[in-house]
């Protein structure tokens, strides 16, 4: 651990620390209000950006209909080879479905880089909000030389302030640990509330690290952790045509640079687990209209796609959704959604468990039967802010979890009035 | 057109009839209160029944998790090869999940065989309602022999009362065509509201018909309109384990057997087309909390299942459902629905529009950008009670509806409390 580093808790090797995506060395980040969102207290605007090159890694929606920011971001990349040293992101508009988006998205690209003294291929762009209405480029325009002027150390809280939308709450992780000794940082901020399933990383998800990573391993690493992560998130089923992750490595550290699948690549791939983990279950816990964090965990697989499937079904079914939100124990549900689970097992040869900090009920121990319990047990368990459904399939010795949240009638406020 | 039946409207040679279930000669239904529900004003029981046996046809749900029901009644068909002459269904109660679901489903069967003096495997047994809860079989012990003295011509109405759970109307449709010069009746009822999804049939569907159909054409007829009615229905995404639907011939129009696929299988099949088509629209309409009707039909696909999967895509969205119930002219997740349907196909072809009984708007002409439209006409064309999204793909000559509805506040409060 190093002086500076503001620590949470430690786990294993890894200390959760303070600072989100400007707790790795020599990144630094700003936000601020520049006029897209009606709300003037609310940043829409912010700017990331690494004193050094940094080697970047990204995932993007698989969404046809893919925004303008997600289309300019890939050309970048593959200009550079896969390097990139800042980030320029907005809220309140996707500027996706609009006839100049592409065009708009390069000029947020150019922006960034003359204020930086960079090159434009070497800015990851990113937008969020509403779909086919023309961003104004003005209000940006005017704000991104004082956005520059802003960066700083602290700026990851006013950068996570401008990337939110529906969100309630801010979401960011780090984490330090250490490869071979030398002292690293891996940390990330995440937006994301509704209009969130998978496939893909979800909404945005900017993640910076000091670590030393070649760009194939960095690429690696996160395809796998996403796979794992934000792919096992679901708050609506709806798959966002801005979703992006990107992951930027400046090697500050100074740790011998990660270049193939070694114990040092191990290493780090678990501390972008961690960060995106925690992230992921952040989402979760504040999709749209949420009160509770729903996560499904699926043992005894025989593979992870099939652990990964089963989960995934029951954290996506609005029946259990709104019966976690309703705090009804009708456990018929968590079997009917097992049943359907895109995957090929053996239904009769199932345990299942709900769980919370109140307790834990047997709900099936094979057979597809529903055991009997106490409603009144049930209730009291299903207060609780957490509820956790686990399968174990006792086929084979995979698993898998997946999050999400209840079904609300503040879910359908939200999105019965997205755009005013 | 005949004596007795009575005509509703007509349409290029069918003819809209009343009688549902009765409409075809021979069968006769009945419907009552034995005691499932606490609602003493709820049909909870009813029986269906030719008096000639019937070559029967089903689709079951594609849940791993089945009904007891389904089970016992697969065993029934596959016994008889597929001939009928009754169905016993109750609501209030799945029977599903139950140590002892098979063995009540099969004193069904027996109860209604001993009233009906027929065998217990030419009966066809349905539940649906809460899973995981002991079937009392007491109260339907007590009530199937009235059920049998009951059954009449008029007893669709008490028949389809019956099946109903959340269904805030009553589902029946029936037609009247003609085979090579012979008067036939094909008649249908239904009951679904919420877990309700493709793929397959949608909760309970019975079919009869007078038409004389080999079982292995009827099977086939089935088959082929089920994937383009009830399998292109989406309430909610969630596919139950007591789905069925399943159609019964007794022949007693008198017109030669189809048995191929010739120019009377053709008619025959429109009839259930038109039938299942009907039904799926009051499913859909009536779909848990729905307030309005969504159609999305899909033309220029280069194959039915790519017409298929980007109209499901649309109706299946909760934001597109929210949009819709919130009247918010919010095209965007149109086009980030159609984005991320599981089909091959280029985006940038596309024309799209939203049309109500109060105008059409044009969304999209190609480049999935979407145009300039006014806020105002918006707002009157969503006020209206059936709301189309059609898409045109432009890229081949094949077209495929899918039916849903909005998500609404009571949908989140309907399945918050189920049980209750």
């Amino acid at each position: 651990m190093m002086n500076g580093d503001k620590v949470m808790k430690e786990v294993e090797g890894y200390t959760y620390i303070e600072g989100g995506v400007c707790a790795a060395s020599g990144f630094t980040a700003s936000g601020l209000h520049c006029g897209l969102n009606s709300d003037p207290n609310k940043n829409d605007l912010c700017l990331l950006y690494s004193e050094r090159p940094c080697v970047t890694a990204a995932v993007y929606t698989t969404n046809k209909v893919k925004g303008a920011p997600i289309v300019v971001t890939k050309r970048n990349l593959a200009k550079t080879g896969g390097m990139a040293q800042a980030v320029i992101a907005n809220s309140k508009n996707a500027n996706t479905c609009n006839a100049d988006g592409e065009e708009k998205a390069q000029r947020m690209c150019e922006l960034a880089a003359a204020a930086l003294g960079i090159k434009p291929e070497e800015v990851v762009v990113a937008s969020t909000g509403v779909i086919g209405q023309i961003l104004p480029i003005e209000p940006i325009e005017a704000h991104v030389e004082e956005l520059a002027k802003k960066l700083s150390r602290e700026g990851n809280l006013q950068a996570v302030n401008a990337i939110m939308t529906t969100d309630t709450v801010k979401k960011e992780v780090a984490v330090l640990f250490e490869i071979g000794g030398v002292p690293c940082r891996l940390g990330g901020m995440a937006k994301g509330s509704g209009m969130i399933h998978p496939n893909m990383a979800t909404t945005l998800n900017f993640i910076t690290t000091d670590a030393a990573v070649s760009q194939s391993m960095l690429q690696k690493a996160l395809d796998e952790i996403v796979k794992v992560t934000y792919n096992c998130l679901s708050i609506d089923g709806d798959t966002s045509t801005n979703d992006m992750v990107c992951v930027m490595a400046n090697g500050l550290a100074g740790n011998p640079v990660i270049d193939k699948e070694d114990e040092a690549y191990a290493c780090f791939k678990q501390a972008l687990y961690l960060v995106m983990m925690n992230l992921t279950r952040m989402l979760a816990k504040d999709g749209e209209g949420a009160t509770r964090l729903i996560t499904c965990t699926v043992a005894g697989a025989t593979t992870t796609d099939m652990a990964v499937a089963v989960a995934k079904s029951v954290i996506r079914s609005p029946l259990i959704k709104c019966m976690v939100f309703g705090k009804d124990a009708n456990w018929g549900r968590v079997l009917c959604a097992i049943g359907y689970a895109e995957a090929d097992f053996d239904i009769n040869r199932m345990d299942v468990d709900v769980e919370s900090a109140a307790g834990k009920i047997a709900v099936c121990r094979g057979n597809a039967v529903i055991l009997p319990f106490s409603e009144e047990e049930a209730a009291k368990l299903l207060e609780e802010d957490e509820i956790c459904i686990n399968v174990n399939l006792n086929q084979g010795d995979v698993r898998a979890t997946a999050w999400g949240c209840d079904l609300t009638y503040d879910y359908v406020k939200i999105n019965g009035d997205y755009r005013s």
